[in-house]
């Protein structure tokens, strides 16, 4: 082990569980699956942005469609077809495609499994503090306070 | 195209070919081949951080084994089997395996393809401003200025 008692490297073929909903409304969480989470930067003391191994069970979707004000996102596929709905519409993804979503655009973006076979992608995030996010499909927004999401509705009400 | 002119997604299959030598002094250049390297957040305008894919055919290394002193690094194993170097010794990695190197330590990284088959795999950095980089095996120091690595001797004569 190196002298910060981090690993000097990972094998991480088996993501956790769906994550927890992290707060987001009962009311608009769906009836359809999270997506399952390994983090593959925490391990190694990453602070500056975080890496997750993504997996999405056929229906699952990966979150509310939205957008970020200040950090960026990014996701590369490694296995399996999940589809790309943005404000352009919907793009078949497949394995070695990657996208990008810059903080402060209008757009939005979510990643749907629309087929029978399980989904994994890379998901990079910066850490840029005072963070929003905007649900275009939706009567939410959401700020990031102290590292937790705190939600409410378009005209401010908390839910 | 969405209306900030990005694309919705990419599809990189080929890297481009090794990346310049930014300014790294011939003298320390080696007679190794260099990674190949395609910029995988710039086609979306993402600032925040960078993605490559990368690739080191037989022989090649990623860079002179370096730690930074602000920005944080990643990488994520697609294909072939690398060895890390770092200062626990050397490390095969395979598909699948990851590496996280926080920024701020003392150790020091470098990918090495001691293989017959091509490396390729993901590289994550931030872009937080000020970063300088140590080279424990070489005399050599590196200094982020403007977006340009400005190198030094160890005692501070300019190469």
């Amino acid at each position: 082990m190196p002298d910060n008692n981090h690993p000097v490297a990972v094998d991480v073929k088996k993501p956790a569980g769906p994550r927890k909903a992290v707060g987001l409304p009962r009311a608009l969480r769906g009836s359809h699956g999270g997506p399952g989470e390994a983090p593959l930067g925490e391990p190694f003391g990453l602070t500056n942005f975080g890496v997750n191994l993504t997996t999405l069970a056929p229906g699952a979707v990966s979150a509310l469609r939205h957008g970020h004000s200040r950090q960026d996102e990014f996701v590369y596929i490694l296995e399996g077809c999940p589809t790309l709905h943005t404000d352009e519409g919907r793009t078949r993804l497949s394995p070695g495609m990657c996208a990008g979503f810059k903080a402060g655009g209008c757009d939005a973006h979510q990643l749907i499994n629309e087929t029978d076979e399980t989904v994994a992608y890379l998901e990079v995030g910066d850490r840029t503090p005072g963070d929003e996010a905007h649900y275009p499909d939706d009567d939410l927004k959401a700020e990031m306070i102290k590292g937790q999401w705190r939600f409410a509705h378009k005209d401010g009400r908390p839910w």
